[in-house]
């Protein structure tokens, strides 16, 4: 086995030791893979600017506050589930790890444990993630629960209301395990069998009226993941939502949709100063984290890299790529001539040919 | 076998089952087969930018309404020939195909059975095809012909006036069987043998003043198929024709053209509202069928992937093509956030880099 | 053995017959071959535009009148040599396939046979190509053997005055064999030995000066090969030259060259009306043809194409590869719906994405 | 074995002969290696626009003055360490082949044998590159050294001063073997133990106050390296620098840095005239070479490409790569129809396709 020093280590190396059914789960996405191709490519399309003499020298400082709370990385744990499929410990670990390493954790709705036992794991790191089912009563109870469970913050996801054509997973037979629950549902009482898949119930596809009516059942700070669209973002905002995720959901809803990268590039020229932006999908390295940083994200979410982790080594592996990133950020941060995260913005980039749409350049 | 689950699927499996040469003649083109390439890599050029939050929820309209009559779909099927090439049933299984699944069908000039016989099993839905052969008369004759025989609108072809230099086609040894016969033709007594290969009778090339008198010639609506530059689209429509088909015949005439998606976002621009927009040539799945819509086409026609389905299954077999762009079409306005698909337009897509022609960066 | 319906055919069935070091000579380049691959790549980066419906019909017209001479097709034969390393008729096979199908050649100083018999075997068709070796003297004297032979212009090549690095030949073991001769510079006196290989006779490199002497030499017309840039393109006019043929020498001397068919596209913008246009490198199809006319050439040089004919039959082969061009030119501009070459210009293009250079996008 | 005609067979014929570790280390770099490949890619993005008809002629002088010094090549051995590594002469072999071929050196601080002893080998041709260890005394110390020992000019390597995530030459097991020295380190007393490696002392991160400081200890002219930002550039000069080398450290620290070479081309906008401006990175032909002048750049640093010569052949191999650079450039210079480097400049560069970010073009 390699040595595990690089995010894509974690992915040779779990494959290598998981069912192939499962790995295309976690790995695939909608139809062709295009965009989870170009979520990546995008990263690949920054070039990094680093200051040779530096204004400052020390150890760089890579801590963020989000929503108030600050954490020692730019790098969140993205809402992820089943995470069971992976490994039997699933959310429990994710969230222990967090806590360990300290940083923030989007909890999903579709979680194999009850959220308030997998907050209690990362007390103040657990943001939960909202997906509406059934009708807004059980929205209502959800954010109920969520609320008393600890959650530090309400991630409205409103990309994944469909279910999508993953023709990979499908080809490679994936079927759910008989041993997946889902805990937090099943708190609720929305389930409607034993142990039904996530993709049976049917997910409310969320409208801006709803939005409007999330954010007042709740005084949590509220984030909107899934927007692609600078005038998406701003009504987001303008509904009274701290901020967006900019996701494409990895690649797994729509083949073709824009890039997230370069969706964030967008978006973050125009959301007011004082909002939260965060993006995910193709975030593969440091480089990659400090690259989305510079354009304008506060953080980063991750999914699949951590994913690998928790696969190969429970609560230890999440921690191994944790540290992962965390040495590579410090190292590009270091190499930028970059003392805090705070310091980076868009004098470190340049956007490498082919990385803007055609109509950005007329 | 695999699975028939997207449209790459029908190729591939059709490829396994049947004859080699005429594999190639359907897939193949002029030349060096660069048309063909840019016409399906236009489309990968071409990023989706879904809503995340929604105006409105509920199963997705994609009825089109395309001169007068409301269809079930925005997927045309292209005129194509000969069908019995691929299946003995040929242009009869097409038919009733499109009348199973309420789609319409643009019928030949060359086809295997009569039109009026092919019409019968879709009618109202059979628009016909145009090409001329010997004279004004004898086109004059055709044209009435379609009419007694149900037509519902006349596309009139004009980029392939001419046999073109299919290489690969010729290489592969291709040779029209004998059983191939042209109803049409004969019902209009054009043939001077038996069964006729198309190529032998030569196609009047159709001249502006031809295209005023056809247009004289008939009460129906009349498309021009094989249209790329928005000048030529714009004089059709003032000579009378109620819209034009974007096509550069499938990549079949003149390896090097422009690729017909980007020839449709040029067109879309200056063609007058209230005139009909479609465009063909490298459509592979529902998200293409999608993008074309929102670059400002009313529909999309398809020939090769129905010809895919017709050699292994008959008409069951179109349908299932079909039935593969139906769900493709309504997954991919879900996930957009779309409700219909006269919702589509512009701001749902962005022209990846390597999508406009450089003076149109300029 | 294939058919040899493209020119490609050609090059591929020769390279099976041939020697290798010769074959690597022939084709092979400077340095990396990366000119050679662009010269051929930028044709690719141009998309053609049909006309549909046309304006005319019939069978187009490929004739073209240069410097006064209406030959049957706007291909020109380049000066190659030595050609009798690929076939013992060398230049009077070329010739006389000027002849049977009526193109124009450009005749190397360099060839095997002297100039005067290669010009009786297509007269009026031939163009002389001069080198200058050693002094003033020598190249007047050259002019007017040039004259007296009959050539109908005079063709200046002024980018192959220095031998170049020609890695892949070197590696290829090509060695000059012992038959080859070099029969205009015998006849003018300026061989130092029996057989000297062209490399061993210092070329004069031309100056500003060189050329305005040349053209004052003679009462030919005067054309300038190895021209890139519009301002030396223009600078030659002023100094008397009808016009200028493009090229890079088919990437044979600077690795790195701009590619010739965007040379072209600047150089067409600003050359007067009237005066000669020509272009060289990488045409390998009747489309290439088109593409380069459509630009604002008046015609198109080729040289690998007919030695790959004339290595593989003679002057049966270089007759051979003209009429595929011609075959080829043909159904382009049928295609193209445009009934002459003269008709051909910037309204039948599009610079497809990566042709421009950067500088000329901003 | 191959000839040795071009750069790269140095490379090929040294890979074949070396060990795999030392082989790593030296061709390898940060993380992907994604900065080595864009280094050199970029140069294959600079077209050449030769002169054709030429302005003089005779042999092309390649001589340059840098900081006072007139030298027979634009070639600059760039600094490298630990040359034992690749041969058992190290850095004396490398300064003698600067001596024959009269071409400036720079003499990194970490050399196997003291400055003084290499700069004795190379009188007036050896520049000093400055790492600075433990402490400002320190810092002094090595200037006063650097300039006892005869050094010409100092060179303030900034981008360097923290150790890299070289991943695979991590992989490829790399350890520094035993017998390799750092005299330069030893004679100021630096070193902690007997050989110690590089890595293992800190370098002092270098600040604007730091240049500013190491300005003040030294007649001596001063050029940055390892400056990629326009005002970064600037803010050199004004502090005192005589120029800088725009260099990403061959890709061996930041591994998405910016390729050196369009750096260079936006630096060169700026840079007051009389500054010296260098580049290094990617540079594997005389074409290379030629292409960086071209753009504004004095001269051009080559690192790897002598140390696979070092490595062949000790000093003699060194020569071999510095004679194939000359005999290279020279040729490029011809064939552009230029008479000396001086004359180089942005009139024969074009920027292909994708050589400028996309902020660039807008």
């Amino acid at each position: 086995m390699d040595e595990l020093v690089t995010i894509p280590d974690f992915e040779r190396s779990w494959r290598e030791r998981t069912d192939r059914a499962i790995w295309e789960y976690v790995a695939g996405g909608a139809g062709t893979h295009r965009t989870i191709d170009d979520n990546a490519a995008a990263y690949d399309r920054i070039w990094l600017l680093p200051r040779g003499v530096r204004t400052s020298t020390g150890e760089p400082d890579t801590s963020v506050t989000l929503l108030g709370r600050t954490v020692s990385s730019p790098v969140v744990l993205a809402p992820t589930s089943p995470q069971r499929l992976v490994h039997p410990d699933a959310e429990l670990a994710t969230a222990r790890a967090a806590r360990a390493r300290d940083v923030l954790s989007i909890v999903s709705t579709d979680t194999h444990h009850a959220f308030p036992e997998i907050a209690a794991e990362a007390p103040g790191l657990s943001w939960f993630q909202l997906y509406g089912y059934r009708s807004r009563e059980d929205v209502a109870a959800t954010v109920e629960l969520a609320e008393r469970g600890g959650a530090t913050a309400l991630v409205v996801t409103v990309d994944a209301s469909y279910s999508a054509r993953r023709i990979s997973t499908r080809r490679a037979g994936f079927r759910l395990p008989d041993d997946v629950d889902y805990g937090t549902l099943r708190a609720l009482g929305v389930l409607d069998g034993a142990a039904p898949a996530s993709g049976r119930l049917d997910r409310l596809p969320v409208t801006w009226d709803d939005l409007a009516w999330i954010r007042s059942l709740t005084t949590l700070p509220v984030l909107v993941k899934g927007v692609l669209r600078p005038e998406d973002a701003l009504r987001c905002v303008e509904l009274g939502a701290e901020g967006v995720i900019v996701s494409n959901h990895g690649g797994r809803q729509l083949d073709g949709a824009l890039p997230s990268l370069v969706a964030l590039d967008r978006i973050a020229r125009v959301l007011p100063r004082g909002r939260t932006l965060l993006v995910d999908g193709g975030v593969r390295s440091g480089v990659d984290v400090v690259k989305a940083l510079a354009l304008g994200a506060h953080a980063v979410c991750v999914g699949r890299p951590y994913l690998w982790g928790l696969g190969l080594n429970g609560q230890k592996g999440v921690e191994q790529v944790l540290d992962v990133f965390d040495v590579e950020v410090r190292d590009a941060l270091r190499q930028l001539g970059v003392s805090s995260v705070s310091e980076l913005g868009g004098q470190f980039v340049a956007r490498a040919p082919g990385f803007l749409p055609d109509e950005s350049l007329r």
